[in-house]
């Protein structure tokens, strides 16, 4: 069992008004020392392979395919072998 | 400057019902072998901060106060020192 970790965040040339509306409450709620803030999505996902390279094959495919909107978001990930 | 790099998820007591939609999509594109898809958000968080155990506060304090619903969510974080 393998069980992937991914984190999704806009592409740095995107804008990302959700940082910005969190960023102003962290400030009004006296978090002065806040520069920037990033929202995104966090997948684990566990699934059965062959081996760690299929695993993150798999992974790589299902972000591509389903996890994330390619024109404006990018990922990255971490895979590792898990009990059960 | 300090970049904290926070992870929600709900805790695992709380139905999380996209992961389960997400799992259901994922097999409908034959990624027949995923067994459990969990979703929550991300979020990163540049600040500066007297030093990394003041960072640390800061960031907990954060997450407790907006980031996450401490009745369903739970979160883990990282900060490391950054340039800039």
């Amino acid at each position: 069992m393998y069980l992937a970790k991914i984190k999704v965040t806009y592409k740095p040339s995107v804008l990302d008004p959700q940082g910005e509306v969190i960023k102003s409450a962290l400030h009004r709620l006296d978090y002065e020392t806040v520069e920037q803030v990033v929202q995104g999505k966090y997948f684990e996902v566990k699934l059965t392979a062959s081996d760690l390279e299929d695993a993150k094959q798999l992974i790589e495919s299902m972000a591509e395919a389903l996890l994330i909107n390619q024109n404006t978001e990018t990922y990255d990930y971490t895979v590792e072998e898990v009990e059960g």
